[in-house]
């Protein structure tokens, strides 16, 4: 049990990104919120300020944040959540020997060093972010994400373009907190906050902020550890994932879901239903409500602060997939699609939803209505299936929203582009406007190691349409497990997708960044432009595999077109010409035509090629 | 001169791609045509006929072709355009030092060994593909694409899922050759195929035909030689380029390019300003229509299927990119900025236009009317300076079409989502439904290293509105020169593009593949699922890190879930139920509730967590 104590301390990645500093902007209701962002300084021939990034990868790219992950991190929600005074300590669940899949000896993980006892609300209270906000409330929480969503721009003092098509998403000038809690107390937008999780950084998902992206990782049955499990999320989250899901499926998943916890500064996301079935060896038709209960409020003691629940998949829809292509694909639904079938009765899931959301509104985890029916190719792409189960979707919203419980609604899947805006058209209308949170969705099944792409076109465009989280697909879906790399061009790409979208929409400050990075490409600023890119250490990479030299980092072109025929250069030429005459004389001269428009000698009629 | 003949054989990438072996359809009008097509076998167990896939790879994938890049490629319309009568060989020009920059003794590359003489049409008679279809003449080149088009479906045989959005499109269930001679005579499509290219297989580019993808290939000063200029164009086409633009800059241009053509079977474009500029060492203001002209012929003679103009960089326009966040991007277009500001005068290309079309009309090279002013940065998009340069573009190609030329017309650029379709419905309008040629669009800056992804967003986002082709974009862009495994990942990321755009188009035959890999998948196939798929050599690989060993190729699981928890083999579990019991009584039974329905012992009401 104490082998975490006499091993090295387990390495994680730290250290900030080139040129980038972290900053912290202070709350002004609430004393102690300090809203992290990352500062990249621009070169000072640029004249222009550092530009400010949303910045998900917490105290891990801090150089003054002493990091150890045996430790864990600040608990800097623990104040808060203890001010409210409506959650009380107490004691726990016992973790039993099946909650880490019945490993012992050398093959348990160990234990987390540091023992938190959890919180739970007191007395069937909601202690949730939506009890909150529909009491009247401003949390700090919701304070910390209005700080957190303005990029640190100031009300009213920066003029913002305001170019997009938004498709009925209002995403403020200027984010408040009080615009937050209106948000989430319509349902439009949740905080995924567990009360046990209080080392994490509050953030928020909803059509009318920046759009999300979530990154899954997860042990196999053979070789992870807990450092590596933790070092996933770190590596992860330094490229720009909002949340996590720890999808581990095997041995020793309470254990390492505990070191992840402890460590995560953003959101963690599971799929109770894979421990459950760990629990009972794998037989899906062993399940029971009873120890799927257990397994929740062991999850959510833990801190977990979104669930994946499939409680859509009802007994009736199953035979809507029996001639599909692809029948069920995701592996909570089928999961229950077995356990429906053998004991031909209804789901656990949709029959005790009601004290499901007992247990969530006491540690507040938030829901992510699970679409175990979505379409695993082409050609099941809204079919009667998933739109059968997206309207259960929609009544469990209900229910849980009268629970006071968060909930967002997870989507597809593989859809061709035609049918994209659809999905999100009736998510809307069906679910209240509760937050969409898709997969993907691929728009072609024929790319197999380039699933990333296939998803990543289809992300952007839903992203576009109004889905609030995207979650990743890695170069490896429906191949093999993601290494290290694979994670981070996943979270890359959806980066990508998600800043696409949060343009299209026409967020008031996404273009910043593009704006500074093409002006610093302009001016052959090459340091400026790899720091103010997605991935920094890439861009310069591959421009040193052609230009390695440090003379060429200031040079006035680059090796596409070398110094004669740079057509940037040539543009700078223009503008000292425009400057010199002045734009107007210039634009005038050339309108006039006349004298300017020398007359070509007629060229002589003569055959081509002679 | 005749270092070739010392040398090895230089060798290029041959042989079939997994399980799939090259075809040929024939001809029903003109004897003599071979239309090669790609057939990807299954395995026996899925009782399902191979797939038959469009093929642009050439001979290099046929085992039975030999091949000898020092001979070149068999002249396969040789006989179609001497057949016509119209277009008799002649002397040429002569090479001229300039022509390969002054290049001498070592640095020469060496003449391609065959030496053709050209073709040139009689008597000012125009023999492109246009003038022949507006006589109503049905060529071989079109009863090639209509049999190309098809992928080996039969006419009114086979019922075809319409399912699509096409924005105006109208994709026949079937493309016969008069289709494909009515949507060349009204503009709507073109086939780049000089008459001196013979080696080429005649392939189609047009709204209502398959989106195509073109990748660009150049030598650079440095290193390149033909063996690896030539293997760049067969790797492209291996992987999918349906037309490849030779860029190359420096040295030894001419000889290059005719190393390529030579071995080309699609057709190559070029953008004949930048051999030009070479011509007079780089100073764009030397540059003369005299010395553009003869480059235009020379490039004709040897084969060049299309032509990169600027000719939409009207003097007036030039004012209107002064204020732009990055100017004008576009090398030709830069180059003829600075041409028209030195000498304060209209384009030599505007002022010459019909002469250049003379010549195109004269060989049938094709236009490729380029977008000298599009927009590097999303700051700059759909600007005034673009549209005003496209609306020029449409006057241009009223002028080429009544010269009996065909012509496409580039686009951006850098764009971002909710402006893309605007650029699409423009063109369409202002350029008399021309085919449109876009590079991208790229749908955000802020990710160089990764700009395959970020234009494989906007491209198939085009392709669906009406885009015809679509310029790849590599991971390289804006940061150096793309290797080998770039213009692969540029290849790939843009036949997802092409063909998702095709599937959301409803292309009537596109989702065949779709289905059938996801059959694969569903059946665990995995052989067919890697061969179908748009690159088996990854697919497979990427399945093989996890999964090395054989029997895992047939194994009813894979690496994500592990056997246990596969949704897949539980999906085949209901369908094994449903077809045993019928799926009608079993959606019936599912339905009716009653006893199956067993009602749930009320769970106490206890706290959660005790």
């Amino acid at each position: 049990m104490n082998i975490a104590a006499t091993r090295p301390i387990p390495q994680v990645t730290t250290g900030p990104l080139p040129a980038s500093r972290k900053i912290h902007i202070e709350g002004e209701r609430h004393g102690d919120i300090r809203v992290p962002m990352r500062e990249v300084a621009l070169h000072p021939t640029s004249g222009e300020p550092p530009v400010v990034l949303y910045d998900s990868s917490g105290p891990y790219t801090d150089p003054s944040a002493g990091i150890d992950i045996k430790s864990g991190l600040p608990r800097l929600r623990e104040r808060w959540i203890a001010a409210r005074g409506d959650a009380d300590i107490y004691a726990g669940r016992h973790v039993l020997p099946e909650d880490n899949g019945f490993a012992s000896g050398e093959r348990l993980v160990p234990e987390f060093p540091v023992r938190n006892t959890p919180r739970r609300a007191n007395n069937g209270k909601a202690v949730t972010q939506l009890a909150y906000a529909r009491a009247g409330i401003i949390t700090p929480e919701m304070e910390f994400v209005a700080i957190r969503e303005n990029l640190g721009r100031k009300a009213a003092k920066e003029a913002m373009t305001r170019d997009g098509e938004s498709f009925g998403a209002h995403i403020p000038g200027h984010v408040t907190p009080e615009f937050v809690r209106q948000e989430i107390a319509a349902g439009r937008a949740i905080i995924p906050a567990n009360i046990n999780h209080p080392e994490s950084e509050p953030m928020i998902i909803g059509r009318n902020f920046l759009v999300k992206i979530n990154a899954n990782i997860g042990n196999s049955a053979v070789t992870s550890s807990m450092e590596e499990e933790v070092e996933k999320m770190v590596w992860a989250i330094r490229w720009g994932a909002d949340t996590v899901m720890d999808l581990s499926t095997g041995r020793n998943i309470h254990n390492i879901r505990e070191w992840i916890i402890r460590n995560s500064p953003v959101p963690i996301g599971t799929v109770p239903l894979y421990q459950a079935l760990e629990k009972v060896g794998g037989i899906a038709e062993d399940l029971t409500w009873e120890l799927y209960r257990d397994t929740l409020i062991e999850q959510a003691e833990q801190g977990v602060d979104y669930f994946t629940i499939h409680a859509g998949v009802r007994l009736h829809y199953i035979p809507l997939t029996v001639n599909r292509v692809t029948g069920i694909v995701s592996r909570g639904g089928s999961i229950m699609a077995k356990w429906c079938l053998h004991h031909h009765r209804e789901s656990f899931l949709y029959e005790h939803f009601e004290e499901i959301c007992d247990i969530c509104r006491a540690y507040d985890v938030s829901f992510s209505l699970g679409d175990g029916l979505r379409p695993g190719s082409i050609a099941d792409a809204n079919d009667a299936a998933q739109f059968a189960e997206l309207e259960t979707l929609g009544e469990l919203t209900e229910i849980a929203w009268a629970k006071d419980c968060q909930v967002m609604i997870e989507g597809p899947g593989h859809v061709p582009m035609h049918k994209i805006k659809e999905n999100m058209d009736k998510q809307l209308k069906t679910c209240g406007e509760a937050p969409f949170y898709t997969l993907g969705p691929l728009t072609t099944d024929i790319a197999p190691g380039y699933d990333h792409i296939t998803s990543g076109i289809g992300a952007a465009m839903i992203g576009w349409f109004g889905t609030a989280m995207l979650c990743y697909v890695t170069p490896k879906e429906h191949l093999g497990l993601p290494d290290r790399n694979d994670v981070k061009v996943g979270v890359i790409t959806y980066k990508i997708a998600a800043h696409a979208a949060d343009l299209a929409k026409g967020h008031p400050a996404a273009q910043v960044r593009d704006d500074a990075l093409s002006r610093a490409r302009f001016e052959f600023r090459w340091e400026d432009q790899f720091n103010l890119s997605l991935d920094p250490d890439t861009a310069r990479s591959m421009h040193d595999e052609t230009l390695p030299k440090e003379a060429h980092k200031v040079a006035h072109f680059c090796s596409m077109c070398g110094p004669k025929f740079c057509s940037m250069r040539i543009s700078h030429d223009l503008r000292a010409e425009a400057q010199k005459e002045g734009l107007e004389a210039m634009a005038a001269k050339y309108r006039q035509g006349g004298d300017l428009y020398m007359p070509v000698a007629d060229a002589a009629e003569t055959q081509p090629g002679e």
